[in-house]
């Protein structure tokens, strides 16, 4: 089962479908990318994933795999011989799971809402709400890390990918916006970690330059505000 | 470590909690349940759980662990002698996530939605969207359950305890408020599934019985009342 052919059905754009092909990077396993179009959405993506037809979808032969989170799950507990993303312990996976339960359920919201704040005084509540929710996150690694480069210690691991795949929309809104979410005097730690984190080889080229996605952002809200205007 | 001290802290009304006494319940592992009193928070809940200061946090040993469902899949990695809570292989372990993370994410917000829903009409409406969100998890169900009583097969597994745990407060909510959310002409499997949850003897005792739940409900709209009034 592990050789049978591995389609993702992404956006290179999605940070969700970032964190699949990294985790399929770490492994080692080649895939087909198919990029959806999510203004209109292919067939084979609304039959993968009738539920929320979303993006990303993992297929490995005849199994089809939905949601990021589950999605890395399943690619570290089939592709077993290459180099593990969640710790082998129950605590320390308990602990992995905590956090990317936090930064899917407490900090990632607040990501929307900064998209959704009106005037730069609503912006700057949201910025300081996103450094602060961080805070918690650079002890995180002080603990996990115990002195090495990433949450997972040597390799990138789960918090690592699930959090690592932000970084180019935290660049693009601040090359954009001027909002700086990555804090060097709160956060010194995790702006190190994010530098070495788009720098690992698993990663490189599996996420957009930041410059790349300003394009996309612009075209964004361009179409906001001419449907606004409408 | 599997035998050192277990200590639950929770209250018996909590489903999150309920979640975690049932898992553990499964794997024979006896515990000490520690009732939290959460208008008045203990100091040992404020110093396990400094990020969220949430019920239920499980004390083993020297690990503190936290969040329901992080908590289930610990128990399921730590205790392995006993039976399987999540299933053993990667597709359908990666299913059972699916189907939980659809559970606390889709459906129990609407549960929220119920509670806040002001008038008759609004509670129908979030009724009949309960009812609807309920027909992807009969579907499930049929899938997962392969014939036999439980989505885990003959024994109650990862999505039967993260549902399951919601019955005795679905079951209050009905006698209270007359408004039914399992449904048995939409959701006929599930309706009988139910019953035979309820009667699991992993999870008999575990939860309170809805009478009980029910007065602790009219007991917080009193409150609720109240302060609306003041």
């Amino acid at each position: 089962m592990a050789t049978s052919i591995v389609k993702v059905l992404g956006t290179q754009a999605s940070p969700f479908a970032n964190r699949v092909l990294i985790a399929l990077n770490v492994k080692s396993v080649d895939y087909e990318f198919i990029q959806e179009d999510m203004s209109n959405k292919s067939e084979l993506l609304l039959k993968s994933n009738p539920v929320h037809k979303k993006i990303p979808v993992l297929i490995h032969g005849d199994n089809t795999i939905c949601e990021s989170l589950v999605i890395v799950q399943y690619i570290d507990e089939t592709w077993t011989n290459g180099p593990s993303i969640l710790p082998s312990n129950p605590l320390d996976r308990a602990i992995a799971r905590f956090w990317v339960a936090y930064i899917d359920d407490k900090w990632l919201p607040l990501m929307s809402d900064l998209g959704k704040a009106q005037g730069e005084e609503a912006k700057l509540e949201v910025q300081e709400k996103l450094q602060e929710a961080l805070v918690p996150l650079e002890e995180a690694f002080v603990k996990c890390s115990k002195g090495k480069s990433f949450f997972g210690g040597d390799n990138i691991g789960y918090i690592d990918i699930t959090l690592g795949c932000i970084l180019g929309w935290i660049k693009a809104i601040k090359i954009m916006l001027g909002i700086e979410i990555f804090n060097v005097t709160k956060t010194p730690g995790l702006v190190n970690w994010g530098d070495r984190f788009l720098e690992d080889k698993f990663v490189k080229g599996a996420m957009l330059e930041p410059e790349k996605l300003v394009e996309i952002l612009k075209l964004h809200l361009a179409k906001r505000e001419a449907n606004n205007a409408n």
